[in-house]
């Protein structure tokens, strides 16, 4: 169960502090120019170690490509992707062998599987998005292919909401953030955070431009649930919303509505989304992740052997992850819009017969 | 695409005003004591036309099982049921047949096949959800072997919030109220929508007492992430929230860690789920429900041949679909835990090799 | 388990003396035009009680479209097909209820799942084919559209051969021969078996003409392997060869590769696949049906208590299963390369652009 | 599409020439003991370049694993398994870059993708069976422990048949020949062909024993129907058979029924499969191989740009694949069983309430 898509299938597998992590990407297109300078950029947007924000870790994150590309195309066979760890400190583990940090997959994975790779979270560390940020960027490839651009940035930190959203200023920002003018609180917030041993959370909002009416699967592979899977299973989200959201619910249908026009859509509160199907307009998603949960204060736990225990955590961790999530999201959109644009391929005998009566 | 779950999987089919919906229901283990009166009385909760506050249409749902049942057991095999339709007024719809209704699939549908029945929204139409209803009652048969109950109701109308929740009080409110309090408020406020020819959206919440933990498969079947997608899929849904959801990313990390006890968990937040997967702790999750796009105001829309048209909706529809989403909640998480339990079995060798010693 | 295919998808459901048999076919590209008349007579052509050479039992095997079908068209959404069961003389099974007969299922599904529908083999009456033929009716339809062609006939009974293969002559046949000569001395060897209260085997050539080449999805779905895997899913099924099959097994590598030249290749013993593709040549698989399990000699086996029992079957079975396993050979191979030619819609990036510029 | 199995599920990558090929297997249940040493042994057992008998080239093949395992045993995530390639003589390819090598996946490559990895096949390359075997290796690791044994050999090369199967005799021959008396003439067809620049086919018996019943998932997935995907999907396979296969169809029913004893089944016709579930018994298959498609005799083709070629091959190659194909037809099918032995695990609801009711 360590696949995601059903056409263009990524399959990740690694540990934080194993030998590698990395992914085998099937069902990319054959004749797809594979820009590997690109792949290892959008690696470097997720790198860790950048700036003050983010955890100490040096992790140069290095991404090698075993297979499915010839001559500088994909040849439509897996592309697998590897990440060989190196700035794997161990001992920082040591101490969290023996007990589950609180708000980590330490409790369940020890008591699902009755065992567990404890160093660095192992296979729920957040180190295993780098494996979806690498086909991330091959997805973005593809996409860029068929006009649709996707990108993210940060709309609230700390409780600090961006007012505006500038995807440009996003790309150039340490904290990844949309509003220039919100950036400094936020910066300021999760320095704050850091300094007092302690994380705070924030939000992303991911849109995909150019995306063409037709996309999602009814009933239960639509767009809008594909897409809250994708996010809702970036480590620490907690929250997913389509379009306007949550606050929907706090309006009038006449108020909600998107009126249709001969030039488009009136508003897009729907996020472009209808039925589980985009309807051609701009679309967007907004996730909400919780603040860190390694933190070095005093916390309250258990051992393995069920004692209860206070602890604090060492090692070096982001103060807010959805900082780099960002690039995450990024990820997890394109590969999902890749693999929808691919299913919709079959939806229409008139798409066939013209493919076909061409081989 | 219209197949939901691994292990055990829901197939549903039909259109609103077709012969007939139903699903087939695939996995369930054999030797389940499937109870007819509790799937027909499970329709019953869902079925229109009970009071004022939904639509005033006629819809009996006798849901007949045409196999996989045994003298009163599951065999093993697909459990098929459907439910025909009867009180289809076709007529009403002529009206829409050559225009997009805002807020609703019309548009897509139309762009993505290029035909579409347009009665009554045909496939896209939340009549579907009695499939769902039906599938998730014999899910819930299961889940109650295992010890586990799933239960729902409305914590949010137009705004006005529920400030407790009472799930027993929801099984009696024809509003399926969490707050007797706020029932009255939430009540009037859809009724007034009614009276104003416009509607109102709301937030359900969904909860799963009795979950073992270990349930959820890292790291793209996670139990949060498949409950996301489970929840988003279903029509209106905006915004999916596990736990405090969105309230978690205004927490600092050491706010929000919810601390271990030799007792048990010391609070909360988590909803239940930590890294995907299940803690022992009881699941909950929010689901947003825009208002009903079936309004009777005037709108503007597009016709199929691309005129702007200004026109107002006939027949007969839910004021808020949040109310009998309630139902739809509740059978889809359900299915996502009845699946989960299943998909569980294989997680440990120790498992297999006590159940396969004693075949 | 109980769905075929990954884009074009087939579930089946029900028991030989249940209410009902019946499957979802899921993924049918929109604008088809669905003949129902076809289907229709598809089910005829498999229909029992047209000859002495199969069951008396009489079944209508009345199709009915539930969904998915609109104005005489797909529309892209599931089609679900029932047909209701009136033939069912469930006394004749009250022997069989509490031994299981050798060369059926009844073991197996008892030792499984702990509890079975006894009456007519239950799930595994190869009664479940009518609905794989109504859904392989559909597939026939949609690859007529694509110019592909699909027919089978009996190339072997009782180890008597077909010396040529007349796919009309097949068409008109009471035992669906592919040769007029050989057709006599296989029929009297049928009467003969069932004379004797025995059975006999036989062997179904299935071929398709027109398919383009690229269907097949390597390494794990590929066109030959998918084959094999529907025809030796077809009850009574033990062996499938593609092109010459076994026999390509005892040729020189000189003798068995196939030439390839300007017009085409230069023999045709691969079947039409290599490497798991189609090569554009004609695809031929030959299916082996065991003999009928059904017998009226006594026979030794067990009762479900475990105690050693000699007894005689009762009731109405072919003599020889292979004749209407014809139908469900063309069925099989319509549904696998329907779901190919869906499949292979994202093989190259070039197709993809050309689709998405011009929606 | 490059994934197999349901719930142990590989995905493989590579290409020949390419930087290496490898794995995923997920699904593999934690707390499984991973003998390296045992794998690498698998992997020695395919390995080429151990006698004449097989192709000259050398490929040490060593297997690396990246993730899943922690301290020798299995954690429950995906096992990531890579084989570096080295001995890669890419120059001798050369002469195929331009030209399709009939009996060779090189033309529907070329028409599906249009683009080809043409050093030695590429994707096509009967080395990618390297990750199966690899795969395999842990699937017979797990299916020790639940007291199964799967294990191969050759019955028949050129046409000489074994008349007796001898699987001790068969893990110690460089044949891997079931017949000690056959095997001199079997070695003797075998070097006759490679002295003639020619190549030869064979036939690969693989059994499993101590497979308890009821594995196998109907209808869909069934386990006859399964194992000859795993076998057909098998490079150069062309015809498999379940039990004594073929031969059935020329049996009367009385004669091909296996008899029901309190002692267990009175013969093994079926092939320890009935209705498509295990029935306890032996479970054997035979999978027929083509002569090698590689040969060095002078054959008609055509190049990349249509025109008409006459060459000879140059390279190393195996002058009979059915040999190495032995030990991927043994880990084909311990793959098959490992996942049905895991989807069994939910089949009753007994088996369930006894799991949950321990944890």
């Amino acid at each position: 169960m360590n696949t995601f898509g059903r056409k263009l299938r990524l399959t990740t597998f690694g540990e934080s502090h194993g030998k590698a992590i990395g992914c085998v990407l099937d069902g990319v297109p054959a004749g797809l120019a594979i820009d590997e300078a690109f792949i290892q950029s959008e690696l470097d947007r997720r790198r860790p170690g950048q700036s003050a924000l983010t955890t100490g870790r040096k992790e140069p994150d290095r991404v090698e490509i075993l297979s499915g590309v010839f001559e500088g195309k994909s040849t439509g066979t897996p592309i697998a992707m590897v990440i060989f760890n190196t700035d794997q400190k161990s001992r920082d583990y040591e101490n969290v062998k023996k007990l589950f940090r609180p708000g980590h997959a330490d409790y369940t994975y020890w008591t699902k599987y009755g065992i567990r790779d404890y160093r660095g979270g192992g296979r729920s560390s957040a180190r295993e998005t780098a494996a979806r940020v690498a086909a991330g960027a091959v997805a973005k490839l593809m996409l860029r292919e068929l006009g649709i651009t996707v990108e993210a940035g940060i709309v609230e930190i700390d409780g600090i909401e961006a007012k505006r959203c500038d995807f440009e200023h996003a790309k150039k920002s340490p904290l990844n953030a949309l509003d220039p003018e919100a950036e400094k609180a936020q910066e300021a917030a999760v320095l704050a955070a850091k300094e007092a041993h302690d994380s705070v959370g924030g939000a992303v909002l991911t849109r995909a431009v150019g995306v063409p009416a037709g996309l999602g699967e009814p009933l239960y592979y639509k767009l809008d649930a594909i897409l809250a899977e994708a996010m809702m299973g970036i480590n620490a989200a907690k929250a997913v919303e389509v379009g306007v959201g949550a606050a929907a619910a706090r309006m009038k249908g006449s108020e909600n509505n998107d009126p249709i026009t001969p030039e488009g859509f009136g508003s897009n509160n729907s996020g472009g989304i209808l039925g589980g199907i985009s309807n051609g307009d701009e679309i967007y998603v907004t996730t909400w992740f919780k603040p860190t949960p390694s933190i070095f204060k005093e916390q309250q736990s258990l051992t393995t052997e069920g004692e209860s225990i206070r602890y604090k955590l060492k090692g070096r961790h982001d103060p807010c992850v959805a900082i780099r999530g960002v690039i995450v999201c990024e990820a997890m959109m394109a590969l999902t819009l890749a693999d929808m644009a691919l299913l919709n391929m079959g939806s229409r005998m008139e798409h066939l017969t013209k493919v076909y009566s061409e081989l």
